[in-house]
């Protein structure tokens, strides 16, 4: 079975078309790397790419993507309202298919030694965080590019992990890369207008304050359908199931006697995360997605 | 987003590996066509492929393995437990993706006709069959190839829909193509041994006795696990669902207060088939497969 990783990095230009899309482009008709999206913010002056691809190919695309970036933006031009710190802001991997994060780890080492040699201090971050202070992407950030010549002189805490020590690159900054579990958007809507209750759910279901360990959830309000809806994150399927979650948001809606309208997945997942709904539900046992989807069986090497 | 189909095809040689290979060799390699099974059965003299693929390239493949088929295996040698009555016994095909039965149903007839036009009669059957006589395989293959020479030469009921009329060909036999939706195998095992309970819950789920339209059920023993089976065909899971099929065998095992121990998905089914149970159980609104789910997307043209 082929192994797939996710990787969604972020460039510091959404304005000018002619930067963003040959960055883009390092993405594109590559054997190997399938680009899924790009989103490219004018106001956040940011382009945000996701793309799944195989180890080696990946790696390649994302080292000429920084490339790109770093020889075509210049940070000390640039201005935009989302906080910034490299022309290549950040770049998160993810395991999404048949890999592990151990494995999703030494590709972001290798990368970030790749743009290391580029001469752009890299921090690795999330899982890779050789630190607890880098674990954090705000706390890497914090200072902004502006601030972060200044910043990187404090070498007992902040000595880059690849790349130059003590200084910043010119005009690329410093970039944060890093290994973490893929991230699912996963919205629950209430049949109900009460925000307190839905503040309460999300209280009760998110692990800051006693709740699954892998769920982020706040409740918010819909104006627009006039309903409250608990807005959660899942941090790690693998841990924390889409079920448990949906399950879990069911279960303390039941004090208020509410029930779930419908829900939404933003954005993409693995197929692992929906399976492994679909088997919960169906009691599946002895199934093995990867072999008995039909379509599965397009990814065998 | 790429169409896909699947064929099941049937050849009538389980014994000789110079001649099943070489049939089974027709699906490997080949661009826009993936081999996902062959079972080989020397009782049943018999090799049954399973094989998905784009329209084109599943077309060539399978007319290829018609040929080959044609030509080294002579029925009049023939001998297995199976019923059979051609070289290429039957070949159904089935939508698997993003394609419509009626697509399917095209494809059916120009496999039929490659076929027809290799001296081979040929009988639409299932979902292309033109003649209430020809939708049930059993009712085509009756009389078996022993019996076919002389049954083919009623031609008001036997004319063939491709290829010789009123003969068959003297090495081959016939063979049925047709479309139909994908099947799928799925078993209910339930907490209880109580095999009269089984049975009346199968009855009241198929389709045969009153249950959902696209439901075949029966219930069987598993001895070596001590526990009864509702053991089910879902021949067409979009217009009975997987989950509806589940749901159903729960709440008709509640008349005895027998629960679900666990279920199980006896070989492949399309992807939409459990994403529409996942779909179900999270409540899930606006949600696209085909775009959000990562893998899927590899599958985009």
């Amino acid at each position: 079975m082929k192994s797939l990783i996710e990787c969604i990095p972020n460039y510091s230009e959404g304005r000018n078309p002619e930067v963003y899309e040959k960055i883009t482009d390092c993405f594109r008709g590559k054997e190997g790397v399938k680009l899924l999206d790009y989103q490219v913010d004018p106001n956040h002056n940011r382009l945000v790419i996701t793309v799944i691809g195989e180890k080696e190919p990946l790696k390649e695309a994302v080292l000429k993507s920084c490339k790109v970036a770093v020889e075509l933006i210049d940070l000390n031009k640039h201005e935009g309202q989302h906080p910034r710190m490299g022309a290549v802001d950040v770049i998160p991997f993810c395991p999404c298919r048949n890999v592990s994060l151990e494995e999703v780890k030494k590709l972001a080492e290798e990368v970030g030694k790749g743009l290391g040699e580029l001469g752009v201090p890299v921090f690795m971050y999330e899982e890779s965080a050789r630190k607890e202070n880098r674990k954090n992407l705000a706390e890497i950030r914090k200072g902004q590019f502006e601030g972060m010549a200044e910043k990187v002189k404090d070498l007992d805490n902040w000595s880059a992990d690849y790349g130059p020590v003590g200084e910043i690159h010119p005009t690329a900054g410093v970039t944060a890369v890093g290994a973490r579990e893929t991230l699912i958007a996963f919205n629950v809507n209430l049949n109900s207008n009460d925000l307190k209750a839905a503040k309460a759910i999300a209280k009760k279901v998110r692990y800051s304050s006693g709740g699954y360990r892998y769920i982020k959830a706040m409740g918010v309000n819909l104006d627009d359908k006039g309903i409250v809806q608990v807005s959660m994150n899942l941090v790690n399927y693998k841990g924390t199931s889409v079920y448990t979650a949906y399950e879990a948001v069911k279960t303390e809606a039941k004090r208020y006697g509410i029930t779930v309208k419908e829900c939404e997945i933003v954005g993409l997942l693995p197929m692992e995360a929906l399976m492994d709904c679909a088997s919960y539900y169906l009691q599946l046992t002895d199934f093995d997605y990867e072999k008995q989807v039909m379509e599965s069986r397009l990814l065998e090497e």
